[in-house]
């Protein structure tokens, strides 16, 4: 089978957006081992949307389009699909209905035009919105397939996730496959890790790529296969090898985040845990509280954004602020055993540091970070220097006590040099 | 003028990497007025880079390409656009030693192949490449253009910062330009924003388009016109219209963040602020803390995840919280008054609620949000039913609690119905 992939939105062209659903369609049609050999990307224009959908079924025989399907005058992907196949689009009452009760439940007056939204493929078939109002739609004609998908990307990744990945792998049911692994690495900075696996890039069956994310690098393992056996044992191989190289670095795989590892760990040990933040205003508690389930281990925080948060709610002295800086490690080590004390949690984090713009000077410069860490065994205190703008410091800083703290709840030992150092 | 964007590379098709350059020449696009209808996507495939090309240049006067231009075998996006356009492609001499002398300041062997990368259009131009070692290249033939540049981002900014955008600028020199401007609006759910504006989007200079963001609508207004100031006249009456029908709705413009807003005019008015979040857990302080300067407002925030933490860090009644429950108006109220008192703010916030996915009942389902705001006028509790992921709870919760604040410190009166509702 081969596909194609057609992006639909001004919004696109004008630069306003990057284009993620491209992305996220083609990784699933890889590992279905549907052939994508054209995408491409055309504004709210009936003509240019029929002439897109009209040129991709001349090379393809599905084309899933994304975007066009809202109330506004300017979504006309449905009907610009339905004119390229040349079939025939309705009402569907059930669609009509739930558009009438999403509106209802949230109490709003629901404008008539959105309603439009409600039209489907008279033979086709209807993808209920899980998120938002708009369904998506499947057109079946003389052997080809359009599927149009919404355009915000949280909607449109939970309808390929629970509609159209399902009805890709019933209709694609044993051919061959393409399938990915993604090893993520804390802890130890890109080129560093360049330099340990760099040989084992050049590999055509499976290949490994890497990709840079904020603090960490992810290594991309994919194979092609028969099935998805043997891919498993193409990757298990080169895997193996990647893992020898980079040990304990490696902190879990595909989706799997930091926060997530850490807050499973913390869990499974039965250890509460209590944040202190400064310069990092919170994000660090954020992080933590994506984890479902974090409400289990992770007892508070405290943004203590001034001197007098610091003495007032983790008991900060105030002479030591004074006497060392709010930016130091003594501060970072009162802060973290402060979290620990007022919360009674088993592991206390503070953070404090110069996330800038401004407020650095020659001897505490933007970007200097201080992470203490408490438990009941003593207190330490680790100094970095981020460089980047303010959010760039939030998230180094963050991410840098996420290494800290795994190290700590899985008795990692620090392998790699540099860690969390920029 | 018209354009096309391609972008050349199998590692896209996979999904392993998104497509940024082509949204950042689609904004410098936009921005020199210059038309673009399609964009396209092909792999690292000669005849299909071909096609891609020759239908991109039937329906444009200038093709951008991206990718391909590197050293291995599967590189081939300048072969093929010297095809596409029937002109030759000879070495360039000065490309080659540039390339020589890359690997030899690194001390590495330049392997031969390195070497192709110094093919250049024979009458066309080279465009050096600053970051890394594949040029891009300029071909000309008959009225139509072909640029050609490589694929890794900061090398395909550099080259467009540096060569492409000046010769475009010269190219299109004393012709129209495409000027944007956009109107930010919190507190107005998207349907009923257009129900106030509709009318006003079937203009065709300058248009007006909705996007809709987590919580917020945002309304673009694009111009074209002969010179920037034409732009803002055209603009500005559009505006006025659009600022007569939404009024205090419309919070910012352009990059101008809701938090942004707010800090600032919380800054103004020597106001402080203090914040105790249970289900939001930091990220409001998170975005507190992401302008720069918050610090002269912010004096902190307790992420009170469990409810040992309410009580110690913010006095709210034990008593309280078993009676009507953590999530409830009252202790959200208290949440607020809590951590004004403990911090000594003018406002507190006080945000509960269930995040999910787990933690819902039929009475008290995932969703359901209280923010409490206080100060030294009183305490008051807003109820709200958010729909979507643990994240997008989050997420809502967060931007409701600014447009209260913002609310209480413009003097905003609530215009809108269904205000933060979804």
């Amino acid at each position: 089978m081969r596909a194609e992939v057609i992006s639909v939105g001004t919004e696109l062209l004008l630069g306003q957006i990057v284009d993620t659903n491209a992305a996220y369609l083609s990784r699933l049609l890889a590992e279905l081992g549907i052939d994508l050999h054209n995408r491409s990307t055309v504004g709210d224009n009936f003509g240019r949307i029929v002439d897109a959908v009209r040129l991709a079924l001349s090379r393809a025989d599905l084309v899933i389009t994304t975007g066009g399907l809202g109330p506004t005058e300017d979504d006309l992907t449905k009907e610009a699909a339905a004119e390229a196949l040349g079939v025939e689009v309705v009402t569907d009452e059930d669609s009509a209905r739930r558009i009438r009760e999403f509106f209802a439940a949230r109490g709003v007056q629901m404008p008539e035009r959105s309603l439009k939204q409600a039209l489907r493929p008279k033979d086709g078939r209807v993808l209920p919105n899980e998120v938002g109002t708009a369904p998506g739609a499947i057109f079946e004609k003389d052997g080809k397939t359009v599927i149009t998908l919404p355009g915000p990307p949280a909607e449109c990744i939970a309808m390929v996730d629970h509609a159209v990945a399902p009805y890709l792998r019933e209709k694609t049911g044993g051919r061959g496959i393409i399938k990915s692994k993604v090893l993520r690495i804390a802890g130890l900075g890109e080129s560093a890790v360049e330099e340990r696996v760099r040989d084992l890039f050049g590999g055509r069956n499976p290949t490994v790529a890497p990709l840079a994310k904020a603090g960490e690098v992810h290594l991309r393992i994919t194979a092609k296969a028969a099935d998805p056996a043997e891919a498993d044992r193409l990757t298990a191989d080169v895997e193996a090898k990647l893992r020898e190289r980079l040990g304990d670095l490696i902190y879990g795989v595909d989706d799997e985040t930091l926060e997530h590892v850490v807050v499973h760990r913390l869990i499974e040990l039965g250890l509460k845990l209590a944040l202190a933040e400064s310069c990092t205003g919170g994000l660090l508690s954020d992080r933590v509280t994506n984890v479902p389930g974090s409400s289990n281990t992770f007892l508070g925080g405290i943004v203590a954004y001034s001197n007098e948060a610091k003495t007032k709610f983790l008991g900060v002295p105030a002479g030591l602020i004074e006497s060392r800086g709010a930016v130091s490690h003594e501060v970072a080590k009162a802060m973290a055993s402060g979290a620990r004390a007022a919360t009674g949690a088993d592991i206390g984090i503070g953070i404090t540091g110069i996330a800038g713009p401004g407020g650095g000077t020659p001897a505490k410069p933007v970007g200097l970070v201080y992470i203490g860490l408490s438990t009941d065994g003593g207190e330490s205190s680790h100094e970095y220097r981020f460089a980047g703008s303010r959010r760039d410091i939030k998230e180094r800083g963050a991410q840098a006590a996420l290494v800290l703290l795994r190290r700590q709840v899985e008795g990692v030992t620090g392998r790699g040099t540099g860690v969390g150092r920029g």
